[in-house]
């Protein structure tokens, strides 16, 4: 079985498309991995690339990216929305299919030692690639942000985990983590009052005492005129979708609000999707069958209220 | 108004009722509080005592109280099934009415002091009056037990909050908290399955990411032959009781399984019962007026599915 990894680095330019275009020039019509998506937002000055496919293929193609960003990007003039401590910002690996979470945590370690040496940037290990407690969560190591790590990185408790303790001049340092999947999921409300949606969000939400792998609030859609409850699931398995959405319809009825629809931003693991259907299917005394990617893609509109949903969004229809 | 809060020693002896008569003697027919339940283990062999009332004249009785217990209970010769670390293991204060934490966290560390200058015994102050992070959760107060405490005192760490670093020859060391109203739920199936009921416990439970302040196993009632979600509410305000019971049902459908009854374990603050009637009433569009106890009563039976209740559990009534 091929072995299949999600990647995400997050680059510190958002605004200047042709410099988007040079630096993700690298990880363009490769052999092994696809490069799914680049989005850039411009408020947070921050670009988010994603790629699929063979880990091995990504490490070899995330060298020259980072080069690429180390010649178009420079720290000192750079400002935005988003927290970031590096030109690029974050690289997190992320296991998807014959891979194990352990073998991410290598890749991790892999890339993070390579572009030390290639660039003599600085490397944090975060998440389940973490070596200290205090570097799981990656807020945590970029508190103080790119002008904060001249000095951070000095104290003895912030002592890279590859490189020396001085950031590179104008690229700063790189956070390179394994997780599990995030999805970010919202829910849409037929209302337009805030404190509704605010109040949901509070009921579902880990930091308010619900769910212990969500973090939600509220969000207006301008154009669409309705609040929606936005979330990261950050652990799908332990805080599936159909729970989060029972629950959000539970707490919502005490306003006599419904939800409408749902909406995957980014990618979603088909294994997410199969969990919740499975519910519902239960829930009237059937049982889900083998179902393709297709079925599943229409399932998920029907049941779960997918809106503006397609089976690419599905991880396992890129591979 | 009157300042009430309840508190809820706990002794190491659980079996002979003589003994435990002698000892709960002096907190009996007092001015100023109520001795609302004493409610012996024989697995355990520990005695969990209710007092709600004045703080002033409980902290006066406690100290009785526990020269009673040093008289009574040599802990070199107790043993039972739920960990302990001193004849009295602990004494938690609660705000019940007119009473802040703050005010709580001043009486058990009064008490506490009062306690070791009368008898010598070393006290830790654990939950919202611990002055060390490390304090706050009672089990790894406890972890060692009577028998580790001997040595385990003598480890900087645990220089106790008051006294010397060393334990009281028979009696060992008091845990002196202040803490949030916990409430004892159970949440009856129409099942004997242990399996449903655990996965049920294991969607709610915040060790599993489920909610936060909810902790949860499956148990099954020999004589009413069905299985029940047994639970502490550690946190009410955040984790509403209809919530709860309401992602029960949700979690139980997919079994085919129904909710039947909730019972509820010693006391409950009015407030928990009013505020998840509030949601039902807001479900139907209603508002909850203002009710009198017996009311509250008879709703929580009809709406919530409390069986084996009276107005006397609910902690208000007492007053």
């Amino acid at each position: 079985m091929p072995k299949i990894v999600q990647c995400v680095p997050n680059f510190s330019e958002g605004r200047d498309q042709d410099k988007i275009a040079r630096i993700v020039e690298p990880l363009k019509n490769k052999e092994g991995f696809k490069l799914i998506s680049v989005e850039p937002d411009g408020d947070y000055n921050r670009t988010v690339v994603t790629l699929l496919g063979d880990p091995e293929k990504i490490i070899e193609a995330l060298i020259p990216f980072v080069g690429k960003v180390e010649e178009e990007i420079d720290m000192n003039h750079q400002s935005g929305e988003h927290p970031r401590m590096g030109a690029v910002d974050v690289i997190p690996f992320i296991p998807i299919d014959g891979v194990t979470m352990d073998e991410c945590v290598g890749y991790a370690e892999r890339v993070g030692e390579k572009i030390n040496q290639a660039f003599d940037i600085p490397i944090f290990l975060y998440a389940e690639a973490a070596r200290q407690k205090r570097r799981v969560k990656l807020p945590t190591i970029r508190k103080g942000e790119f002008e904060g790590m001249k000095e951070k990185i000095k104290d003895e408790k912030w002592v890279p985990d590859f490189g020396k303790a001085e950031i590179h001049p104008t690229f700063g340092v790189i956070g390179v983590g394994a997780r599990n999947p995030l999805i970010a999921f919202n829910i849409d409300l037929d209302t337009a009052e805030n404190k509704v949606a605010n109040n949901i969000a509070k009921a579902i939400r880990g930091s308010s005492g619900g769910f212990a792998y969500i973090q939600a609030g509220p969000a207006f859609l301008e154009k669409r005129g309705h609040m929606q409850v936005t979330m990261n699931i950050l652990d799908y398995k332990k805080n599936p979708i159909y729970r989060i959405v029972e629950t959000v319809k539970m707490e919502a009825a005490r306003y006599q609000v419904k939800v409408t629809s749902c909406e995957v931003v980014g990618l979603i693991p088909k294994d997410t999707i199969v969990r919740s259907l499975k519910y519902y299917y239960a829930c009237e005394g059937k049982k889900l069958g083998d179902l393709s990617i297709d079925e599943i893609t229409e399932e998920a509109m029907k049941i779960l209220l997918f809106r503006d949903f397609d089976k690419l969004k599905i991880i396992e229809a890129n591979m």
